[in-house]
């Protein structure tokens, strides 16, 4: 690895190929000879439109093919630099076979970083190759000692400073070597020889692959997070109307047993009166209606103000900050809509879409019509003031110590405004958090994430027949999505209580939270109303919960002895514990002849932990079945016994070969999480054997 | 369809996002509201890197996925123009599902097309799709109908002038309807005014991709081809020492008969005295030695010049006449090699590179040397004006009369020159074809095609099993390979004997010629070795023939009974007589229970041409089995008889079902070539039935 200055990559930058139809050109004189073509870069996301995502302190692996004309030897560097760094970082690639060249760089700070490739034409390594050739031939190698001896003596000025005199050495050795001897030829194929030549490589005749890619380097809980969202005011089972932050302070031991690291409040501003929606979304509240949290703004203030029933902004600081000292950091619900008492109203009425009768255009969706709500209407002349204040509601948050916000429907506003805004807030804070909250086209969720949001929530919820997981999850961890796209796995959310948990009761509950905290390195429930498998419908065929929190306060009885509580702390524990579970992209699924069971494994990054899970996906019968592990992948010598326990249960198995029994009831627990123990040790593997 | 003038695509030109960290500047003004993301356009070489191939007449059928945030409706169009026209073509986009979208466009000029993609939000399509939901739901629309008469009010100009005169028409017709009146909402829903409006875009709103994309269109012959190459000095069975011209002359009728369009001839120029090889690549010849025609240059001459014993330039510009007069277009090759004697050598020293002895470095692939072949230096300063002399030498040959060039091993000149050279060609001749005669790894090889060149060389030759043929050209014909590599297969050259061919006799080259005229639309053979099916190796396991024409002048008996030639004759006749042939891109293999024998089918682009083939590949024994057709790709009802007539031996079968029996024997026919022919007629389907 070698540093460059920042200056002289200019001569890196694409080149363009003479004009056509034109005389060569001088522009042409050194194009010409730029024989090292790049292609197939990875990673690399839409021909190196968007940036890879990846977490700090990870190794990013870059592949290319790398080729010139004729025969001659090439070498190439993988460039990359911080984009606050003025220096380049050259790694040398190495050739992995068939023209694929390989090198890696490691992300050690917050923020973008940028990657490119150069490769050239090694004469000097060609010549050596060369010569080897000849000798073993037994040809007169006379002219060829003298084309050696002139390379080194034409050699372009070393990068470095150690080169430069060890060439100065090399030079003065030539001279003195008689002409045609073994001393001169011996000289000449020494590798130290050849190590100072490659680094007296002209790099103006290196060809730069046409883009710089970059990557986005995240904080470790961008990939590997717990999420627990709850609603403050309905925190206490008491009978005050409304719960406070103090409430809720009072609750983080409770989600800290859980091991859950992140707690999501939904909006915490004052909320609108006009419209205001009663239980159950009934489209009139009475005095007694206390609102949905996203009918943000009222005469106390907007998306910078706090509900005054909840506390202080004081109170607020001082959860955040009570959390943090157990470990857990406070989200915030970006929703940029308002009602009809948001300060903005009267204050840029420029920023609604003003209907012809002159009053302002309300949320729809036709026929449906939300007259609580009035988006903001981002194609408005008016945007870029619109925009800045979005910008500065952001600010108003991080200056009150969040970094983590949770975007509500960030598919109806316009990408460019979220490639703008995440951008700059990053900038400033690399180290924020955005999560899409976007259920809409694949396309659409994607993009959103390519164009920067962190985290993304999926289609998991809907995800339940073994074929329906296998096919999403390969999707997410296989394809270039996994390059930009880092799934959050929901079990539920106020929005969200699906028919599959509907039906199954506790067990059905147990078997997706074992789902979605191994498939997910990140994943989310929406509390109590999950521990307490809550699983009420409005009505039949609906997805939203009966008594809904998002129109009144609720009581929860966190208590019940039949609360999931303790079985979500041991799962929690256990990702904590296994470094296989921080991490998507190596989830495999293993064959097994049960379409009842889904088996999968993932492991750490070295290959030391390694986790196999099944999980049984029906909540109502015993269901087993013949396992076929990968055992390759795994790692495992396919002729010693190894060793699986189940760490929620902690039973111990001696496994041998591929094929081997599993059996779920779900009625007890309905996965096994499996720490997967290499070759077991035998008699021979003692030193006493010998 | 629509024009719009050339200057107006400055306006959709990619626009920057606002600059990150800076405040919305009026920079990122329009840039805010471009909601339409597009992405995924094929077809697109490596992310639009290169252009596509295709040929005249053919419809460029291009898809992407556009898609905005939120609900609304949107619109795109696919641009297209020649690069000589002043105008973009507009084609409307289509919706073929989940954010798909499509259009085409016609490539009617040879040379290079752009094409690009543009998407908008269409608000007044939104409206009334959500004007209809509102009626449905029986909603009061009372302002809605206000709203609609506001879009069309403030509609933005027209971009035709009919459009101008109809929007002019129906806004008066919208001020003297009745407010809230059903006429207004009439006038508002009708189609009439959907198609008004929807030519009222602003396309300064559009979204524009990325990148322009480019198509090269070549004639037809590009795609569809079959060549002979023969050494002009062997043409005859006569004593004399040396062919000409004259002599070829009086083959073109030979050639003609087997169904040939390109007569491609090896390097017709002086040949080198200095090294001159011997019969059969002996270092040495004597006087008697006619050297081989890739040591180009002789003091009468180099790439200008004509072989005096081949004859005078009128004599060869005859030929060529006599050619084309027949249908055959003569191809040239393009060798840039000089021999020792070449007139660059002296004239231009600096084209070559200089050992410290002063003598000028030979032809090397070390240990081999090729003493009588000197390379261009492509790595010289002086680089420019040797570009510039080879692209005169081709600019000559244009002037006599050849459009196609075999360019002799390309891969070891730089890939920059071809990418100039080939573009400065094909700006004025575009009708120019350049065949890559590079047997490398397949980057090198794919690489050549995607900078330049029209057709390539394959490794057809030594794709022998059902596995590797199968293999290969499914790589060919359906990744993206298929949008920029035509291949040419090539049953034999001077240079390949493989030992495939060595083996098996008179069926193996039926067989082999079988495959390559049908898997390759173009595809060419060595003759009249070919036809004679000349196998005898220079030593065993060499690919070289046994005195080779390379290295003297050859006899050949064309009249001998076992020749091929009526069998080539008849698989060309059925090539030109079936449209399924003429392309590679419908390529389909159909499983068949047996290892030798391979089945696949091919179909012309309207589907009403189908040939399906079948080729035992084993020369020794008889072979049957069980096809298994994929009915619906051949557009065959699986309830019908259909009809299968062998075109070889005008067998005929009557077939039903995906299931049907075939034996070939390879010592009459190897091959069956089926016209499939749709459904029999049944009773049903004549008149006096009913």
């Amino acid at each position: 690895m070698k540093r460059t200055p920042r200056t002289d990559s200019s001569r890196n930058m694409p080149a363009k190929q003479a004009s056509r139809g034109k005389q060569v050109s001088s522009q042409g004189m050194s194009e010409g000879r730029l024989r090292v073509a790049i292609e197939h870069v990875q990673p690399e996301v839409d021909g190196g439109r968007y940036p890879i995502k990846r977490v700090l302190g990870d190794t990013i692996i870059v592949e290319a093919d790398l080729f010139a004309d004729g025969h001659d030897m090439i070498q190439g560097v993988l460039r990359s630099r911080h984009e606050r760094q003025d220096e380049w970082v050259e790694t040398p690639l190495q050739p992995v076979g068939n023209d694929r060249w390989r090198a890696s760089f490691d992300v050690t700070e917050l923020g973008q970083y940028r990657y490119g490739l150069t490769g050239w034409v090694d004469h000097f390594a060609t010549w050596q190759r060369d010569m080897h050739k000849r000798l073993r031939a037994h040809q007169d190698v006379t002219v060829e000692l003298l084309i050696g001896k002139q390379l080194i003596e034409q050699a372009a000025a070393p990068m470095s400073e150690a080169s430069r005199r060890r060439l100065k050495d090399l030079q003065a050795a030539l001279s003195r070597a008689e002409p045609n001897s073994q001393a001169l030829l011996d000289l000449l194929l020494e590798d130290d020889t050849e190590e100072i030549m490659a680094d007296c490589v002209d790099h103006g005749l290196g060809s730069t692959y046409d883009r710089e890619l970059l990557v986005v380097v995240d904080r470790p809980k961008a990939r590997f997070s717990a999420w627990h969202e709850m609603f403050p005011r309905s925190t206490t089972n008491t009978e005050q109307p409304h719960d406070t932050f103090k409430d809720c302070e009072s609750r983080l031991a409770y989600i800290s047993e859980m091991g859950f690291d992140v707690l999501y409040l939904p909006p915490i501003h004052p909320i609108g009166d006009t419209h205001r929606k009663g239980r159950n979304n009934s489209p009139r509240g009475d005095s007694t209606s206390v609102g949905s949290p996203w009918a943000i703004g009222s005469r106390d203030g907007g998306h910078t103000a706090i509900h005054s029933d909840l506390g202080s902004l004081e109170d607020f600081t001082q959860l955040v900050s009570a959390a943090r000292s157990k470990g857990i950091e406070v989200a915030l619900d970006l929703a940029f809509q308002c009602s009809p008492d948001h300060p903005y109203v009267n204050e840029h009425p420029e920023w609604f879409k003003m209907r012809p009768d002159g009053t302002i255009q309300f949320a729809e969706n036709p026929p449906k019509q939300y007259q609580d709500i009035f988006p903001l209407n981002f194609e408005t002349d008016a945007f870029p003031r619109l925009w800045e204040e979005l910008r500065a509601v952001v600010q108003y948050w991080i200056d009150h110590g969040i970094r983590i916000f949770r975007v509500d429907n960030p598919h109806t506003k316009p990408f460019p405004f979220w490639k703008w805004l995440i951008g700059d807030v990053k900038a400033s804070y690399p180290e924020t958090i955005f999560l899409s909250e976007a259920f809409t086209r694949p396309n659409v969720m994607y993009h959103l994430a390519k164009i920067g949001f962190t985290q993304s929530y999926t289609y998991f919820a809907w995800r339940n027949s073994k074929a329906e997981l296998i096919d999403y999850f390969t999707e997410l961890t296989r394809s270039s999505v996994r390059d930009y796209f880092r799934p959050n796995l929901w079990t539920n959310t106020p929005d969200i209580l699906t028919e599959h948990l509907q039906h199954g009761g506790r067990p059905v509950f147990m078997a997706r939270l074992a789902l979605a905290a191994t498939l997910g390195a990140s994943y989310g429930i929406y509390g109590p109303a999950f521990e307490l498998h809550e699983n009420r419908p409005q009505k039949p065929g609906s997805e939203e919960y009966l008594d809904s929190e998002k129109y009144e306060v609720r009581r929860w009885d966190i208590t019940r002895p039949d609360s999931l509580k303790e079985f979500i702390g041991l799962i929690n524990r256990i990702r904590r514990e296994n470094p296989a579970l921080h991490r998507d992209e190596s989830l495999q699924f293993h064959p097994i002849d049960n379409d009842y069971l889904l088996a999968y494994s993932k492991q750490s990054s070295d290959g030391s932990n390694i986790v196999l899970i099944v999980v049984n996906l029906s909540p109502y019968h015993i269901h087993s079945g013949w396992l076929k592990l990968d055992l390759g992948a795994l790692g495992v010598q396919a002729d010693r016994s190894f060793q699986v326990q189940d760490l929620l249960t902690h039973a111990y198995y001696v496994w041998q070969g591929p094929r081997n029994y599993v059996q779920l009831d779900p009625r007890s627990v309905p996965a096994q999480i499996f720490a997967v123990r290499h070759n077991l040790r035998r008699e021979e593997d003692f030193d006493y054997y010998l």
